[in-house]
């Protein structure tokens, strides 16, 4: 039998007007801000007039770590959250939205798959509602202004070797990770080393998708460091006095997405932060938000749960006062045989051998999670190759875990194959048996946040930070920033610092790197290994192949 | 008596739905796709629809230099559809999008002023319907794919020290006008020397405002030169395979956007390019479909009637297939004053004598204009200060020109302070008088063109171009661009190149500095002074002061 591919079927989506879908919500015409028939901002007003509303069941899904196999989280959410609705649920689904810079470097990132997609797919992965160029404009404008004020005659002491405000474009461009800036003499201001980011790693998108309202969205931006001083004190943003007018600029970012999945269910698509050196998550506004009005919210978190899961329960849950009722974990046949030790190529052949020596990283998943509190299943996204003997293989490993795996098939089938699983979890969120607590509390010194992630999430003997390291962790604690959680940046790969390191690996350590202060957002990043805030575009980039055909439609992005 | 603000008229404005607004042009609501409730893009399949309609009228808008005293070029072209609506004609008005990042520097542009706006004002000062983010990331992607291609191997073997494609930012960011790229080592490519424009004076605004579809948009942008190898042989855009990526990324950007007057009069906002490196008039798209679906199309030409309106004649008529059925050139007795030397603090006392000795300057443009063979008007922008004896001095002076002077007092009362020049120039438009031709053939050789416009526009005794600039034409003519109109970059503030030089000089001669190709823009600009690509922030930005006050309504923008 032959499949459709996700751009085939996303096309052949029956979309409804989105004042039908928000009207599944209670959200009436005159509190949506259309842009085009099928994508609509959610005004404040009614976001503020929903908050005395009781609060739905909140329910996280994350994964095992990432192989080039694919798990299918995003994938999985929305077929939960049509399964939800199947089974007669008023259910919202909450991701993230795409950067647009690397979908011109690798195919593009559809919103899900098979039939379980959040449509319209084409502008989602370009433009959207316009969202991240506003952060786009707001960090831009804080960026000439800084410079702005050096020109000026520096008033500020900007120590211009100390400038922390990099500049960011929504683009692969590795040419501008490292620039020497206003050159060209005394009408272009004093000469010195800058970059830039790609804007998914501006400290502005994680404020944005972290920020309660507008006022608190201001708060933070003015308490962003933006450069320091010959004796070391700190530079905000504040100072600067371009918080005001970034705010008017983020005014309609800050309203979420409302799209529609195929199936014609509620999706809010908000906030996009990058999962290393950010938080990684969709916007506390949109979850907020959605919780208010649906009574069930499926959400996910980057990367795998070492990762995004660690940084959703630990910052975004802690910052905003959100509990997941239930986790669900995403794992697929194939992911356990690549951690099993399958090359990508053989992964068509039946192995159950190799599904049993790959659970082991799923297990630790499991208790990982647990830790927290939170109740576990294991959705197995169903792949039509997968054998019976391979799935029982996984269900049964997870039982000695003390937890269940259900499979999934809403790929192949929509809502009609995620029933089972949206029935259990639904089971579960309303038993009200989650005990949600972060890992530490807000009082641990910084260091010893890092051990116990380390330690009690990546299960290393130890992290490893240098004296310089120890000694910045105790002056932003003497400055007022030890009640902040910290944000881990280490590959997702791997439960340790080497991507090649699959399972459940142990005996390793944990090397910090860097720690940097983002003091709007709210958290100190940790480094471990290198990271990458601008990609570059590979030597073929997809760019060459998009284009519109002769019907005008995007070919070559997907 | 006191007079509300630009702002405080805007905010009590009664807007209608947009849907009503496109309904008085015959486009149904699934041909708008809405951003908001009251903005909209008109579809393209609609526009496509109407190719077969009878084309309306075109009046232009244009100016004397412009003074500090300020002349109301766009509030006269709002005033005058407001007035065309108000006698019964069916009429819609076409204008430029501002440019963003500007409005963090100086105060804002609203659009239009006194009872004479469109709205929504604060949307349109800041992401409107997000064209210009769209052109910056196309324009960020062909840049980034450059460098992408040198870095992995230089196939097209461009010499990196004649790379001629910028960057660009949509902010005044004077950090960024020279800059070093591809610093930090192996990884990073290739240093070369680099900078930064504003958004608006990219070649693809230009091109987006040129293009007559999505079509001609992909061939124009293909026709771009980036590069130049050793050989001095040209790197077009479409061998780096942009052209088809950038044509998606713009996609939506080519849709015009309809908005309305604060009479609930239809408004076509679309397009911006730079008025002195670019032709500086609104999309051809849009007035096109205007043309096609009103019987009375104004739109406005940038700066004076020596940069503006000959452009739009040389360049946008002759490249649309537009022809102009009456132009209307508007002047305040404020401005003849400043020009008759006048300072603007003494600008509120009366001085007949001064407003006699500044109108040498309107009649030059009255001359100039006529020589097009278009019929002009000129309007009175009726400030409340101005005198009997004041006015009554201009409409004599312009007698004597063979023209006739209106005043219009639509900043007071709206359209019906307009009704007067809306009849007449209804009545001009409709006479068939108009015999509009360019004001020099296709074929004349380059220079010659130059020429033709310094002597016959400017009055000038002649254009110097030194022999690398006289050789720079010939071989362009002989690479076959021969063709290609010229686009003057000339300070706006005189017929002269200095600046300072007001009324209307003769004896002046023009020194062309610099000659550039946009090849997909198809025109070959000629720089007579200073330009400046990138502008910076002033000592003290408009930014410090933005901000949402307590009603969540933008303060410090206007």
């Amino acid at each position: 039998m032959a499949y459709k591919s996700d751009i085939q079927i996303a096309r052949e989506a029956q979309k409804k007007p989105i004042q039908e879908i928000g009207a599944k919500l209670g959200i009436g015409s005159d509190d949506l801000l259309p842009y085009g028939h099928d994508k609509a901002k959610v005004s404040q007003s009614f976001i503020n007039g929903v908050q005395g509303n009781q609060t739905g069941k909140l329910i996280l899904v994350t994964a095992i770590n990432p192989t080039p196999a694919g798990e299918g989280k995003t994938t999985t959410t929305v077929g939960l959250g049509d399964g939800l609705n199947r089974i007669g649920k008023k259910a919202a689904v909450c991701i993230r939205e795409a950067s647009l810079g690397p979908n011109f470097g690798m195919k593009g990132g559809a919103a899900g798959g098979g039939y379980a997609q959040i449509v319209p797919m084409e502008d989602m992965n370009l433009h959207f509602t316009g969202d991240f160029h506003a952060i786009t404009s707001a960090h831009s404008l804080l960026s000439a202004m800084i410079d702005n004020h050096i020109y000026w005659g520096n008033e500020l002491e900007i120590d211009v070797r100390r400038v922390v405000w990099r500049r960011v474009v929504d683009m692969n461009d590795r040419a501008l990770r490292q620039i020497t800036a206003s050159l060209g003499g005394v009408a272009n201001g004093f000469p010195r080393e800058a970059g830039f980011d790609i804007t998914v790693a501006s400290e502005v998108m994680a404020i944005l998708c972290l920020a309660k309202d507008l006022q608190d969205l201001q708060q933070r931006l003015g308490d962003m460091i933006v450069a320091y001083r010959r004796d070391r004190t700190p530079v905000f943003c504040r100072d600067i006095k371009a918080d005001g007018a970034m705010t008017v600029l983020l005014k309609d970012a800050m309203q979420p997405n409302l799209v529609q999945t195929l199936e014609n269910n509620p999706a809010f698509v908000h906030g996009g932060p990058f999962a290393n050196i950010a938080h990684g998550c969709n916007s506390v506004i949109a979850t907020s938000t959605a919780l208010k009005i649906a009574d069930y919210v499926v959400t996910e978190a980057g990367f795998g749960a070492d990762l995004g899961a660690e940084k959703f329960l630990n910052i975004k849950c802690r910052k905003a006062g959100l509990a997941p009722d239930c986790v669900v974990l995403v794992a697929t046949v194939r992911a356990m045989k690549m951690n099993g030790g399958v090359a990508k190529a053989d992964l068509g052949a039946e192995n159950v051998e190799a599904v049993n020596q790959g659970c082991p990283n799923l297990g630790r998943h499991i208790s990982n999670l647990k830790s927290f509190g939170v109740p576990v299943v294991v959705a197995i996204n169903h792949f039509v190759t997968d054998t019976e003997a391979e799935v029982q293989a996984v269900k049964d490993y997870v039982a000695t875990q003390g937890s269940e795996a259900i499979v999934s098939q809403h790929w192949e089938h929509g809502s009609k194959g995620s029933e089972a699983l949206a029935t259990r979890v639904a089971e579960i969120a309303d038993s009200g048996v989650s005990a949600f607590a972060p890992l530490y509390p807000d009082e641990m010194p910084l260091a010893d946040k890092v051990q116990t992630i380390c330690k009690r999430i990546y299960h290393a003997d130890e992290a490893l930070m240098d004296q310089k390291i120890r000694d910045q962790l105790k002056l932003w604690e003497e400055q007022g920033y030890g009640h902040l959680p910290v944000c881990m940046a280490k590959t997702q790969y791997s439960f340790s610092t080497d991507p090649t390191l699959r399972g459940a690996p142990t005996g390793h350590s944990v090397p910090v790197r860097e720690v940097r202060l983002s003091a709007g957002a709210g958290f100190i990043v940790v480094v471990c290994g290198e990271i990458m805030t601008m990609p570059g575009l590979p030597r073929v980039p997809s760019a060459e192949n998009i284009h519109l055909n002769e019907d005008g439609q995007i070919e070559g992005l997907f």
